[in-house]
């Protein structure tokens, strides 16, 4: 079938010059071709394909910019300066370099709600002709492609900063960039043509740099700041507490001193192992490309070398199952063959996806992470689970307790949820975490819960999901989908913690009655010595050794 | 600064092909060359750089498919038939046909969990060249660039569906299409290729069909039949609520005969019109993009041409107040001179966006779409408001209220969320409309409410946003985000239905009293009379008339 004008028309419209220049004019320009169209004697389908086009992403998500987390000025600036030290934190380790990173916010002035943020690392810097890419080109990236645990993963955070900074300032990112002592430090703006998702350099120079290697990405944007919930300080703190390998400075618009948070250890974590997929969690779909694509020729060798936990034998074991023969060529496969290859794979026994990939930040630094960053509690507990998997990902989660000492009795435990060492500040409704928390029975544990929400006591919570892949609610990475390995994992920690915590509250309770039958003797027994005097016509100081005996009596029968 | 090896290589495989030849080996083979680099003097950051990447967005979105609605198999069976729906009614309604859809649910035989989903339309059909385009390309459409309301905005929705269907089956998406009875009708199967985001046809062949025009799309997927809340069943009753002018003809697996819901008006809601952006909704980045790309020379003319509601004395206040000549050249403004633009814009008063670009319900339809759907209720109400604004996108909200009857009376109520006439099924806890909901104070309407939760009530409550950009929390449409401005208008619509329900329930509880203090009456009169038959010794004719007379007076009384 020979393609029609429109259809031709189309196809060149999808194109991102052509649709800058319409853009903005389209709806009054296009009413003219589309009645002559259907004058002509086309249908009304050639009217509405003309108005098809192609969208390119960084003007989806300049559109849909709350999936990034710009949807409001205050939430802008903590979103910018999250996807910057995650990319400075996860730089610093990748290059196995312990994290100091600086974050300095200032208040232009001249007006009400322009900010610069400055970020800046210790990390290995980047290549001059990457800098571009990086951070200004959405959907690039090195993490998005491999499994294994690190705080970016999409390749889209640190673009889309800049790209709401320019949206609401004009002004394009500024970075400075140096990969080594023998190398020039590098200062680079740039700025994302949106209508082509490409970054456009718009100047450069090489500077003197008192650093031997790092990276500053510097952003002004339109934004709020403000303390409390959902506020950047919030969010150092808690990094501070899942990171107790780093060392972090913070400059606040409004103090004269910096706040330095000091590493709790000055040991890096274990790095975490890019892993091949695992066969369980391979859909179909997926199966066939990997084949499509793999170096290896023949099944057998496909099998063992593109997955993991794949041997020698547990191949042949899924060739045979399948009725296939692992010398079979893997590019001439049939539709049907490879379905039988893909149900083959769930009959066989495959060792579970190795767990190296994650990096979990381990009981004992939980609870000194608490410790250090909760000094109101007075007890703190931690689990970490064994690994397991969703979806042929592996994760891990951990769960942190602090309670008791001054934390407020009567209201709602506070819940501090991380994924991948990153806390997560918003959309706490729509979290797997909160929902596997209020999924708890609770009151098994000594608290009070009210029908579907968080517990009630003096209890801080932090859950940490580590994964080589998180599934985020959404690209602004606040919240983790509902996977029921996911909620039953954090439920089972939760447990672990709950039954540590109940024996502390059982503890403090005994204590509390203690104190409180100890109470009611000193308060009564001058009474009922009084009494006794009366009524067995003491002296004084025999009344007074009958008390004293009395109260010891009572004393050891309250302790056997 | 000359591009140093590496850099070469990365800006290379960014390629899809080559991304693709890399994938499933780069865990092991990126080893060697990673050594081998350091050893040559190279920094860590090329060891990093080299692992950088573009990430197509087929790609990242079949990774991250639960957000665009594919996280468990019973979801991903609603999201098919949810986005082939959504595009059926859109492309009638666009080409002034009454709707008439049919969904069909087939299990396949040999499998537990894999179905046929099929939805055909009466619509005008779409041109052969676009088809693969439609249902094979992630972002690609006609709706994004425009602002006038629709179901679909996105361009992602029909092509992430058939993307699953490939993915979880290996099968590619088959078409239907015939644009008048003039034209040959089409049946093309496409596979999408994520590693490039582009489709690939696979067949094609014309063939009889038995309706002048319209198009169905059949897709292949594993899923999961289950009804109940969000179910198949459920969205396609709520649909029917929404859009009373449709006529919906839907097949279940189990069933024998489809249920028909029959449309309850014959009449086309007047079609909305596409709109100009507002200047108070545009920020100072888009502003300059767009004087950029403007076909318009001189500044006035600019403002008046590009956007809605600034006559030619419009935009002189604004040049006026930012010390800008209305013949100024567009093109050759300075950063300053467009800060001050944007700044002057906020200064001078400008009409409201126009709303023309909404259709909204109605209070007679939805109240009508309701009595038809809720059979169980007594009493209904309904608020449209006026347009509002929020970033400049026009927005007006509806709701809708089914009271009484046998509605439960002990349970929460049940909210019915939609979105330009679509139900949203999923992520209530997230959704601005649930959000505003809980934040009325239902107890000044008379119902009870525990704390931050929905009240309790045998009531319904139905929320409808209408908008020419409606912002999702995430590409799956499941909830709306929380912009003050809707937020509000929300609040103030259910306020509004609040007091008429108020009215109802206060009617209803004066009838319960009323019917309480009656058998009060009759069940301690004769006792009264009883009573004072003794102290007055009275005859039993006597008494029983002074019993007669105590109750008419205390009738009587209880009227007044």
């Amino acid at each position: 079938m020979p393609r029609g004008e429109a259809a031709g028309e189309i196809l060149q419209a999808g194109g991102g010059n052509v649709a800058r220049r319409r853009a903005p004019e389209a709806a009054t320009r296009r009413a003219t071709p589309k009645k002559a169209g259907r004058s002509e004697g086309k249908t009304k389908a050639h009217e509405l394909a003309s108005q098809a086009r192609h969208i390119s992403v960084s003007e989806f998500f300049a559109k849909n910019r709350h999936l990034l987390g710009f949807d409001s000025k205050r939430k802008a600036l903590l979103t910018t300066v999250k996807e910057a030290v995650d990319n400075a934190l996860d730089a610093c380790e990748e290059a196995d370099i312990l994290p100091e990173v600086a974050i300095r916010l200032e208040a232009l002035e001249g007006y009400e709600d322009r900010f610069r943020v400055t970020v800046s690392d210790n990390g290995p810097g980047i290549l001059p002709d990457q800098i571009d890419l990086v951070f200004a080109k959405l959907l690039y990236g090195s993490k998005f492609h491999r499994l294994r645990q690190s705080r970016g993963q999409q390749g889209i955070g640190i673009s889309a900063a800049g790209m709401y900074g320019q949206l609401t300032t004009g002004k394009p990112t500024v970075i400075r960039s140096r990969i080594g002592p023998k190398h020039d430090a590098l200062e680079v703006a740039v700025r994302i043509d949106t209508v082509k998702n490409v970054p456009v350099r718009t100047r450069e120079k090489t500077l003197e740099w008192n650093r031997p290697h790092g990276t500053e990405v510097c952003i002004e944007l339109v934004g709020q700041y403000k303390k409390g919930k959902g506020s950047i300080d919030n969010y150092l703190s808690q990094t501070a507490i899942a990171n107790p390998h780093v060392k972090l400075t913070w400059q606040g618009p409004n103090e004269i001193e910096p706040i330095v948070y000091e590493p709790a250890t000055g040991k890096l974590p274990d790095p975490p192992k890019e892993i091949k997929p695992h066969p369980y969690g391979v859909e179909l779909g997926l199966l066939m490309k990997m084949m499509k694509s793999s170096r290896s020729t023949r099944l057998g060798a496909f099998l063992q070398h593109d997955f993991s936990r794949v041997s020698a034998k547990v191949a042949k074991e899924i060739c045979d199952a399948a009725g296939l023969s692992p010398t079979a060529r893997v590019k001439s496969l049939e539709h049907k063959s490879s379905e039988d290859l893909h149900k083959a794979i769930t009959t066989v026994k495959i060792m579970s996806p190795p767990t190296n990939c994650l990096s979990p930040i381990g009981e004992d630094l939980i609870r000194k992470g608490l410790q250090k960053e909760i000094g109101e509690a007075e007890f703190f507990v931690s689990c970490t689970r064994s690994p397991s998997v969703y979806r042929g990902n592996p994760f891990q989660i951990e769960v942190g307790m602090a309670l008791g000492g001054t934390l407020a009795a009567d209201e709602p435990v506070r819940l501090l949820r991380f994924a991948n060492r990153v806390p997560l500040q918003y959309q706490a409704g729509g979290c797997a975490i909160t929902k596997a928390v209020t999924s708890v029975d609770w009151k098994g544990y000594s608290l009070q819960q009210p029908r579907g929400a968080l517990p009630v006591g003096p209890v801080i919570i932090m859950v940490h999901m580590a994964s080589a892949w998180v599934p985020f609610t959404s690209e602004s990475k606040e919240a983790v989908a509902s996977y029921s390995e996911i909620l039953k994992e954090i439920r089972l920690a939760l447990q672990g913690c709950g039954r540590q915590m109940q024996k502390f509250l059982r503890r403090r309770k005994r204590v509390a009655d203690e104190f409180k039958k100890r109470s009611y003797i000193d308060k009564y027994i001058p009474h009922i010595g009084q009494a006794l005097r009366d009524i067995l016509e003491l002296s004084e100081p025999r009344t007074d050794k009958l008390v004293a005996e009395l109260r010891d009596t009572l004393e050891r029968s309250r302790k056997l």
